[in-house]
Formats: C-alpha cells, structure tokens, sequence
C-alpha cells in the first residue's frame, strides 16, 4: 500500500514577526538551520522514505506560490491551496479525498507539521516506520506523542492508558486541553502524559469512516470533494469545502474516535512556538545569549537577538538579561523573553493601525 | 567695550550613539528641539545680545567642516579648528588670543556650551546681561551656576560663600568634583551649592592675567599664539598650542584663582548627558514614554524610543519598561534608562571590533 506525506502548512505565524511575514511565515524561515527553511527542512527529513510525488503540502491561497518557489523539486501540483480558512479536520479532508482521488483506493497517510524542530531525522524516521506498520495492520488512529520535559502550558496532552515503555504503541485514554500550569506539572510528574506534536498516522479509508462517524459534516464531504476532484471541477470542490465547520482534527475526530493510539517519540522535539525556543534549539554564547548577524552584547545574559536587516547593520544591547530583540530592514521589535508570545500583540496593533505594508 | 561669544563644540557625544557619530557629535543633533542643532539653538538663543559676526566656535579639527556645514550664517572663519586635542583651559586660551587679535586689546568674554539644554532663552539673556555687567565692571572670573534640582553625582558643585538669592553675584567659596549620591543630596539640602555649568564671563585681559598666575603654562602662551595670529603663521601657532598640557578651566584655573564669582541660573538647564535626559525636556506620552518617529509601545512604561530610519521602519517594543532604544539605518541600541551612560561601552566595543564604519 502506497503511503503519502500531508504538510499542513498554512499557519501565519505571527509571532515571530518581524521576520515572519503574511507572505513569509514562520515555515519559510531559517529559524532552526542557517541553509534551510522549515519546510524545506521537514521535506528533506521524511524525503528518505516517501518520494517527493507522493508529498502533499496543504497551505492557504496567498501562501501557495511561495511555497511553491521555496521548493522548487517538489511537483507544484502537490501544493494545494484549500479554498477557505477552516482548520484542520476540512483541511485533512480534502488531502484525503486527492490521495484517494490519486490511488483510487486505500492508502496510507502521514500528517506533518512544517514548523516544528525535529533533533534527530534518523530516529524520526524509524518511529514513523513503527507508526505506518501499525497503521497499516490495523484501523487505527496513530498520533506521535512526545514524552514532556517541562510543564509546559502551551500546547494539548494525551493521556496513555497503561505505563508507556519505549517504542510502544499504546491505546490513549484522553486528549486533554492546554493545562494550567499546576496540572501541567502534575502531568509530567505522573508519567503518563505526552505532548500531542500534531503529526498522525492513518489509513486514508479508516479516516473517512471515523470521520463519518464522529464528525460526518465533514467525513461525508470527502466522498463529494473526491467526485469534484475526478471531474476537474474546481468550484465545485470550493462549494464542498465551504461547507464544512471550522474545527481541528484534534476535537473533532481524535478526541471522539475509539480506535486511537499512541506511539511516543524518541527524537528530540520543538513546537517552535515564539522566539524564546531559538534558545532550545541554537547554541548559546557563554553568557547564554542566542544571537544570529552582526550583534554586540555587553553585560546582557539570557537574551535572543537577531540581525536580519541588510547591508552592515549592527545590533548592540547593553546591561540588560533575557531580551528578545529583533531587527529587520522595516521592523524592530524588543520584547521580555518570557513573554514572546506577545509579539502577537504587536502585529494587532500593526493592523489596527494599517501597516499591513509590514506584516 | 565689545563682547565676544565662545562656543565650546569639540564634544565627541558618544554617548548619544548610535544617533551621535564621530562626523555628527550631539551638539550637531537635533535633540533638543525637531528643527535644530542643538549648536543652532545655541546660537540663535545668544545672537539677539551678541552679532553672528563675534560668536566664536571652537572646535575639533573633524569637525570643523561639518559645524561650518551646520551653521550658514556664521562666518566660516568665526569656526576655528584647535590644533591639537588639549582641554578646555587651552581651547579657551586660544579664543583669548583670537579675541585680542580682532580687538587689539580689551573685550568681555562669554563662554557657552553647544550641547546643553536651556528652557527659557529670555531668562538666559536677562541672566548673561548681569553676569556681562560685573565682569566688565570688576576684574572677575564669573561662572554660571544651576540651582541643583536631584543629587546628581554626574556634575561639579559650587559652594557658594554665604547664602544665596536669586539674580544676585556671589563670591565662590570653592568648586567641587563630581560627589557620591550622599554628598550630593548634602549639597542639595545645604541651598549653598550650584552646579557648575560651564558657562562663564570675564574679559579677556583678566583671563590672561589669572592664566599667568595661576597657569602660566597656558597662561604665557595667550600672547605667543596672539603673534602667530597676527603674523598668520600656522604652523607656529600650531606648535605654540601644542606646548599647553591637557588640563581643563575648572581645575586649571577656576578652582585656583581667587576673584571667582558665581551667578544663579534663572532658566531651566539641563546638561543633556545621555539618551535618558530625553524625558526631563521633551513631552511624555500617557505611559511616560518619550518618543521620536514611528514607534508602537504596548505594555510599556517610562521608555526613550528613537527611530531615526529612514523609510518606513518600526520600532516596537512589548512588554517592558524603562528602555532606551534607539534604531538608525546602520544600528540599533538596546539598553536599561537608568544605565543609559553604558552606551559609551557599546562604542568601545566597535571600536575594538574596527567597525568605525558606524562610529
């Protein structure tokens, strides 16, 4: 059974602006290698297994030729635009219905993130072979769960039924939430819990059947987007999807299936979620600083500083710790490293005010 | 009898980098005021006492051209280039000999800065006028003093013998260096300390008088460097500045001689030391931030943002207070308000990495 790759690739990644972009998010940066952009990063990483002509990219409209041209050996036709902003169940929907369209009939189907780190691509892989054969040899909903390493308040647990022990796929309990901080804790505690990293691993013919089960909104479209597809009618195919709610894969099928199953990771990951991570990823000065282009740092410790403006620009902090500053030939944004994340903020009050010519 | 203007403009303002530059020192800046050079408004708060025509500006070598370039009224030979880097009892040595050239004998003196911020131009004038009439009726050495307003360790005292009231010339008791915070807040509550602003009065035959007496390795040479002027030998002159040790008016001469009298400032004055003094004379916003150009402040309290970048850049800043950011086309600073004079190290810094390129 043939076996596809799907990349969701459509987020805007606002916070990492000033870098990021509307046309340029956070996938096409070189955030976590200087020769690389994201994308191009998690391409090269499963490539290996799964040829590019059965790699599907699913973006927005306005991101689709710049993706395109950021990877150029990749068949254009596999980067598709949805039609509409929904969220991840339409969005998996449709990639569904174009690899049944492709291999009339079953396959097998990995779902990827464009943005996150991945320490170890050889490890990657061997986990998402263990991931495809389960799949493959069962009706099974996989996710990839990786075992926490801090409390973190940012991103949805699942919670394993059972002791996990390496390499082991294991049945989940429970998909929970983003936690507060004390629940956190006592997730990671307990050893019980893994991070949900958003890739899934399924047959495209057990997704469609959960999904008419559990969310038949959207599973029955996927028949109706395959015809449209078939047919070559693209308005059609536009009508089908508008239809569908705006609901992620997570909510709507993954925490309502029965048949779902974990498999946890044995490589190094990152959600890359805000410009803090740069310092779980690059090697740090010997004051602990991250810094990338031409920067000066005295009496500074802890801080992430990036130079992306041209020419000789130089970027210089003094006597302060645990900055983020980042500087582009239109933008410079200074903020507290622990709450990068209000970077979003920034980009509001850009659109409030109608600088949409810098986002 | 006449009264000459002399403007010290030798001042490297590295402090204001990355605005300041070795061609562009703060006085060439437009801090104080968005349409002029503070050596500008210099001159156009003197000039309605004293003619373009005998206002003297003593500078650096560098920056003769780019002063000249500043100020088109003036006459171009009223800028005058030492030869030598020395202090400010040689430069004001030097303006003597000019002066004594141009009269042939006896004129008051007004010596000024080019850098400092000065809130009432009427008050100013009022204040040199009485301060003019006593030296030209005495044979004193008279010194602006500014009625302290904070325990500010950065600046010299004067101890002022007997009280103090307003508008009225008292005998100086002795000057004092730069003091810990506690002397400092001494010297304020006593009401019998000024500070030394580095403005002073006299004419020319005193100076040269008390030089020889108290500094006659400057003192002497006053007539010397006045012979190589009427005999418009450079190189002489050169050679006669360049015997002068490097020692300022304050040490050399004022805290020696003994005619020394002080008057109290009746305008505000502000030395505009470094990026922080931005928020004692320019306007806050709600958030008590003082800023210039396109700037988007969220969260953020008590800050001096600068954006001089040309086009259509933005500095932002998210979540932190007490900033100093200051971002031109080739640099960007970061640093803490309160550690605003650290700016001096980032200087040191490129200067030892050879980037004069942005010095």
């Amino acid at each position: 059974m043939n076996s596809y790759v799907v990349i969701m690739a459509g987020g805007s990644g606002e916070r990492f602006w000033p870098l990021s972009r509307m046309q340029k998010p956070k996938q096409l940066l070189h955030l976590t290698s200087p020769n690389a952009s994201m994308i191009e990063e998690a391409i090269l990483r499963i490539e290996p297994l799964i040829p590019l002509e059965r790699i599907l990219i699913i973006t927005s409209t306005v991101l689709r030729q710049p993706i395109i041209d950021a990877l150029p050996h990749l068949p254009p036709e596999n980067v598709i635009a949805e039609p509409a902003k929904r969220n991840t169940a339409p969005c998996l929907a449709l990639a569904c219905s174009v690899i049944e369209h492709r291999e009339q009939g079953d396959a097998l189907m990995v779902v990827l993130t464009a943005d996150h780190f991945i320490g170890n691509a050889a490890m990657f892989r061997k986990d998402i072979e263990t991931a495809l054969q389960f799949a493959q040899e069962t009706d099974a909903l996989v996710v990839m769960g990786i075992p926490p390493t801090r409390p973190e308040t940012g991103y949805g647990y699942i919670h394993v039924a059972g002791r996990l022990s390496e390499d082991e796929v294991s049945t989940v309990d429970a998909f929970k939430e983003k936690p507060n901080f004390e629940t956190a804790r006592e997730y990671v505690l307990s050893g019980r819990y893994l991070w949900n990293s958003g890739m899934f691993f399924w047959r495209t013919h057990v997704l469609r059947d959960v999904m008419i089960d559990v969310l038949p909104e959207v599973g029955l479209r996927i028949a109706d987007m395959t015809r449209c597809i078939e047919r070559n009618d693209r308005s059609a195919l536009e009508g089908a999807f508008a239809t569908m709610p705006d609901i992620s894969i997570d909510y709507g099928v993954m925490e309502r299936a029965k048949n779902v199953f974990v498999i946890p990771a044995s490589f190094p990951w990152d959600d890359v979620g805000s410009w803090d991570a740069l310092e779980r990823m690059q090697p740090r000065d010997t004051d602990h600083n991250v810094v990338q282009g031409a920067t000066v740092l005295l009496e500074s410790r802890g801080s992430v500083v990036v130079n992306a403006h041209s020419g000789g620009h130089v970027v210089t902090v003094v006597g302060i710790d645990d900055l983020v500053v980042v500087v582009t030939d239109d933008a410079t944004m200074v903020c507290k490293k622990d709450h990068a994340q209000d970077v979003k903020k920034i980009v509001a009050a850009l659109r409030e005010k109608g600088r949409d010519d810098i986002l």
